[in-house]
């Protein structure tokens, strides 16, 4: 994950252009991903897919003809989507157009002007400080004309076409946790999954935000209704806790899985409500479609000083937390994977476990023994009512052991699945 | 309402007579309520309107002739509703008659025998202890004979004949908290109220407590049915924390509204249960009626040692808790007011609010903006099920921020109203 | 109670016997019970009757033919089930048929063997480690042959036929509080609901554990639709603070009940979540049947040291852990005898209770009058949906307090029972 991130990482994203096309380009050396085009123009439900932005160079010179800020250092500098300008200005008319992070002399904030026409330049507070009155040169060297939106999709079909669908944006130039690491964690899921058995077919969207998931679906709006399950992946390489927001279904079955696996964590991994606000999560459940997909975060967007600015950067993306990020997910859509209904074929007092070689022979010793606890909850509660994840929340035993029972009364045909 | 309440301090009032006659016509020169007059003998379900008490003068002279205690000085003197009574006792055949608070030997407490047909006299501990062995000679010169009950009504039409109900009881002699403060603010509700554009029409009822909302339950049992709201006040003038008593539902729309607003003030300001005991709510939420009807209070009756004693007086009730039941009371009213049920037009995605001029247009912007919050809110929720009242509950916001935030996206025809 | 578990501790019981046979007489001296003989073979669901156990002797001697341990000093020694043997074995081979609990190294085991045929002695680790290298000489002088199941069960009709029923496991040799405690305790509340008025018709059933329930519900299974509450009696008489452990359906009646009348002791009692382990609350409780059945103990089995070992022995149980025991399920036995729904026949407002001598005459006094205030929770609660436990819960006040408020209503024709 971090060599990918690595890779990405000095690509000018927008959600539009070039730098997305090369940027899938990458992806596709490690997943067979679809690149989607999507003409500009196109109407997107209250949308209009906008006009290719391109960008070539960007630089201020002052009036000796330095370049002191210059899009080659950063891709940042420059208002992400600014339109092209060539012009000279005085430092009072070009302040209008400088963006910095007084409380933050030293970074550069991330700032766009996606659907409004005009350009700027981001800088670093201590850089504006320094500028001296006088003229200034300024090019933007960028294009803004009709051309596509570009989007990646892998589809890894299952034994059902019930889909779960996995979402990343792609959309954001030099940062790495906001969202480097999610494409990074979502390529290391996807390639992962291919390699298992699997129930459930996989959708994965590399799309930029907002009008990337808009557009998608627009696009597919009749494939809605085969998505079971989902999650939004975004900021999963920071240190800050692993943080799961609910879906706007808040008991959806993903809500309830992730509050398992994390409740179990016991490193203070937390669950959060649905709120309207954040990443692509606000289009899939907008109530029109109210898909249950939740999102996998660390510390929430815009609740660490780093977030949209230079400072999130290689460094601020860490092995561990990726790694600890990708095992939840995984364990999550493992669950997902295993959780069955079965009906107890015995449900008329307890089936006698130890003539079937499931229960110790001595009796009467007082160790718990886990195994026999979790086949008596699976025998308890395999009513007709109950699934394997309900069984695991009751009993306050983790799946695992729960799944294991299920197992090992089925091969004793004491147990049969039955549609949930 | 302090001025209000300084007028009507010195009247004896009771459940009949001429004492709330004269507080209704006080009344009228600020709001003009009806007066009713309902015979004595008016059996009002498993009631009966009971015979009028009036009286003129009452007091206990010692045998050195001096009255040591006088009506005249202090209507509380007397058991309200006490039968006629003149004649000559000794000491020992008095004291059955008398009533005192030894733990509070200053004060005068206050007594009722609405129901029994006996006479006593209520006095400081203080004088009880002065007084001395012989006879003494005692006056009741009161009336308690067919006559009325009286009460005042006044109906405030509105949009539509949906009403709210508000309720007090004015059967107190000179008692301030308890319920003068009551019928000033209800007067301060009603004359502002009067004043507003209103959807609901509003009913107060200025009456004798059980009897006097018993009464008007049987004489207008068909009108019950418009109620949709109600609010029994008592006791909102002393300096302890505002108090709501939620009705026999619990979840009734004026309970959560309370709620919102009471648990957003941080004052300390507190909700209760429903329980059958307390004021006029005892009736409007017995089984037979279960109406919506909740009580504004502050410290609850009975846990202030002022509460019906003659310590209850002018000094007890300040301005600034008046003021803060009053405004606590009124943004309910305007929550009731302004509740409602709206559907998002573009319920797929989000609307695009940038293009509107309902969002920020440069992007990536950190600080949290509460009015788009507010808007994303209001357009995720939208979806038929949920009122702003809802809204404001789940999103935490307070309920003007979202109600401002459909009045935006209503100019903009992203919502249209719907019924409850 | 403390005599009779006196009585039974000597005596060698299993789950089938001269060891039953013998408890169960002596339990017919004090109450009626009949007993039930079910053949060796018989088919109860997915189990089967097991062969008969009997033991006469059973010792290990060592090589100087001294008897180190003798069935005759303690019935504990041998593991209880184990099949006949004799013959000569080295210590190491006879160590593996040796029980021992090194952390408690005075204390003897209590093993069983029900469903594998072997056999084994459980002596103490100080016993265990005084044995010197050298032959030992092992009798156990046992039959397992084809024989019957006993059980006793005790019938105690009342008004009606719905049934409350009361279990107990009779199957543990000389262990005191497992469950010598539960057979006392539910034999002192068969004797005192006899000589009681009862709505319920009470079965009492003593029987082995498992095997016991398994087979009185295979042979009864048309019955068990009588049963409306039932209750498993075990690990009555320690010190540990008394504890209810729920039912499968958790807010049975009975669940609720125990709820009231515990929550309400104050001295620590516990309820707890309905687990598929334990008595035969597990068979009771199987999902075919799902019966509302708890079980009463104080110290979960397996949570104290003493739990089957000799420790539990007639030091350990107490005549006030057991008196306590006793009189918490009775009194939770009395709500379910007199929880009722009953019908406000004055719905609307309060009836006049002043006028029927119910109310004081009077008012204004502060002081709380709990008489009041439950008659007033009654007739508000009387709706039609609310039985008296129900008031009960709501009001917070205790179920005698609401019990004796509806008595005094019902007398003066305030209400009327209805179906609950």
């Amino acid at each position: 994950m971090i060599r990918l991130i690595e890779e990405l990482y000095p690509i000018c994203r927008s959600i539009t252009g070039n730098g997305v096309r090369q940027t899938l380009r990458i992806l596709q050396r490690r997943i067979p991903l679809e690149v989607h085009e999507v003409p500009s123009g196109t109407k997107v439900f209250d949308w209009t897919v906008p006009k290719e932005w391109n960008i070539r160079e960007a630089f201020i010179k002052n009036s000796r003809g330095e370049k002191i800020v210059a899009f080659a250092e950063s891709n940042l500098h420059v208002v992400n989507y600014s339109v092209p300008f060539k012009g000279k200005l005085s430092l009072d008319q070009l302040k209008s157009h400088l963006f910095t992070l007084p409380d933050r002399p030293r970074w550069i904030p991330y700032r766009t002007s996606y659907y409004q026409e005009t350009w700027g330049f981001c800088l670093s507070h201590e850089q504006l400080l320094q500028m001296e009155d006088g003229e200034y040169e300024v090019l933007i060297d960028a294009s803004l004309e009709d051309g596509h939106l570009t989007y990646g999709e892998y589809y890894l079909p299952g034994q059902t076409s019930d889909e779960v669908l996995l979402s990343c944006h792609i959309c954001h130039p030099s940062l790495c946790n906001d969202n480097l690491s999610g494409i990074a964690l979502m390529v290391a899921l996807a390639k992962h999954l291919n390699s298992s058995p699997r129930r459930y077919s996989y959708r994965f969207l590399f799309i930029p935000g907002t009008i990337g998931s808009i557009t998608w679906l627009a696009l597919n709006e009749s494939r809605v209704s085969s998505i079971k399950h989902g999650l939004v992946i975004a900021g999963v390489g920071d240190k800050g806790t692993f943080t799961y927001k609910k879906s706007r279904r808040a008991q959806a079955e993903i809500d309830r899985v992730f509050n398992h696996v994390v409740g179990r964590s016991g490193d203070g991994s937390r669950i959060i409500d649905f709120f309207p606000y954040g990443y692509d999560e606000r289009q899939f459940c907008s109530p029109g479609f109210n898909l249950p997909v939740g999102c996998a975060m660390r510390t929430p967007f815009g609740q660490y000083p780093e977030y949209h600015t230079s400072a999130d950067n290689l460094d601020f993306v860490q092995p561990q937390y990726l790694a600890d990020s990708f095992s939840k997910c995984l364990a999550v859509l493992q669950v997902l994977e295993e959780n069955r209904m079965y009906l107890n074929l015995n449900p008329k007092c307890e089936p006698q476990l130890g003539r079937r070689g499931l229960y110790g022979t001595i009796g009467g010793q007082v160790d718990g023994k886990l195994r026999e606890l979790a086949m008596l909850w699976v025998l308890n509660l395999s009513d007709g009512q109950h699934t394997l994840l309900d069984i695991a929340e009751k009993s306050g035993l983790a799946f695992d052991s729960i799944k294991n029972a299920a197992d090992a009364l089925l091969t004793h045909d004491l147990l049969k699945e039955i549609p949930v």
